[in-house]
């Protein structure tokens, strides 16, 4: 079912950015052809599934909910571009084929990550996306926090940091860095289905509980992967962290509290759905894939 | 009259980023103080003036013109950032200081000019920017669209196009490239001035066509600066183009037909703001500054 579920997305979000991103007739095209080979054909799509699937609580049509949720995979997507230059984490290999600087140069690949930024901004500001501008403002703003300095670019520079100043973290500053890095985002998925479904601030709470957890369990599981991983699953190159001395979650908790942890959390962000009934069943079973996935 | 107008904008708009990038407890910290390095005390900030001026011609409240005047200015910051990396222009001087990059590093300068990108449209989708969640909301899809690839990334990737892969342009073909590079982003600035004026859509035809003839009329004071300007008032590299036998304003017309053509655009400018009275004079002084600055 939920492997369903996953396919149907990647198919859509892929045809939602292939509408969105028409290579025009000028030498402009080099830009969003290579914004193509970034977007199109390629991830998971967790973060668009969980847009879809939490708005789907709410009676949301598909179709806004899905430009949502290619706004926010937009913003993912520029990120893993920026992440994989050389001056960051210098990887050539991403979702099986190479990283963007590899395939076309490293300005193209700084360029077009820019030129995605602003395409997630330009979808939700568009009227198809919601109707009611309060809406659409409210899903800018959870969009924006969640990425900027507050959210995802504060956690990749205090990643950054440990790096390259060898500061070592503790669990409690490793599991703020991951919430910050990799919790954001997918909490602001979650929440922006819930906005999608005027679900009212304080009517979000076991959605954001439930959005906490995976998030954590999410990056707990990516840490074991790169442990255990296989190198040809993952479509990226793995066994990173130990190379580079770096604190995960393994390296702190060590292998089997990892997965133990992992597994408690999912129970937990499972629980938090107890309010509702068959329709959060892929939520549900998102969870699960989470820490279970091997890629 | 104009000079104590920029000067304030400058104080003010300084203030302003001071106060929208607090310097974090954790180690998230170097990320904000290479965004403070970079949106702080440098620039002329002629897009913040040219929100503020124009809205103020519709009696809008300063602070919220600032405020979009900031984020305008943010993504501007965040484009020279990532301009001046090695794999772009690789410039070592901005603003009279090191570039960013110099300063700190490579990783940290694409990070800060991601997170200052991000601030833009957190700003913009923020109440205190308007009360009126439409008027956000076309604000963020101004910007959004005249920064992303159909605005100044799109032109930037056009000027990439010439100067890796030898494609010479001709003068409609500069002129479209430079309409989106520069020509977008102080387009936007005007039309969010409008915006935050509640100005409809068809009474703002004078102040685009004011403001696409000064975007062209800038940039071709741009490339006269760069042949003929002083290195240490322009605080940063010039002869540049005529070293990489790039084609400009300058190189297609020569410099005394681009001159000229600047001062027609200038006029041009002046003429469209007709129906406005002494309330425009900032206006009409920044189009005469915009060819006659020496940086």
């Amino acid at each position: 079912m939920l492997g369903d579920a996953i396919a149907r997305v990647q198919g859509e979000v892929d045809s939602l950015f292939d509408a969105l991103l028409p290579v025009p007739e000028d030498t402009s095209a080099r830009l969003i052809e290579a914004m193509r080979y970034a977007a199109i054909g390629g991830g998971k799509r967790v973060r668009p599934l969980l847009v879809v699937s939490t708005a789907s609580l709410f009676g949301v049509a598909r179709e806004p909910a899905l430009r949502a949720g290619a706004a926010i995979e937009a913003i993912h997507v520029y990120s893993l571009i920026h992440d994989d230059l050389p001056c960051m984490d210098d990887d050539d290999l991403r979702h099986g084929k190479p990283t963007l600087h590899k395939a076309y140069d490293e300005a193209t690949a700084v360029l077009a990550g820019d030129a995605l930024h602003a395409l997630a901004f330009e979808v939700l500001a568009d009227p198809e996306t919601s109707a009611d501008p309060f809406s659409r403002v409210e899903l800018i703003s959870t969009l924006g926090t969640a990425s900027g300095m507050s959210g995802m670019a504060g956690g990749q520079m205090m990643d950054m940091v440990a790096d390259e100043e060898g500061v070592t973290y503790d669990l409690p500053a490793i599991t703020r860095l991951q919430q910050l890095k990799t919790g954001a985002l997918l909490a602001a998925a979650v929440e922006m289905g819930a906005i999608l479904g005027k679900v009212p601030p304080q009517g979000r709470a076991p959605l954001r509980a439930y959005a906490r957890d995976i998030g954590l369990a999410f990056q707990i599981a990516d840490d074991l992967l790169d442990v255990e991983g296989d190198v040809e699953k993952a479509g990226k190159a793995l066994r990173k962290d130990n190379e580079q001395g770096k604190q995960t979650f393994v390296t702190l908790m060590g292998i089997d509290k990892a997965r133990e942890q992992a597994r408690a959390l999912v129970d937990q962000a499972v629980g938090h759905l107890a309010a509702y009934g068959p329709e959060a069943d892929i939520l549900r079973a998102l969870a699960r894939y989470i820490v279970e996935r091997d890629r």
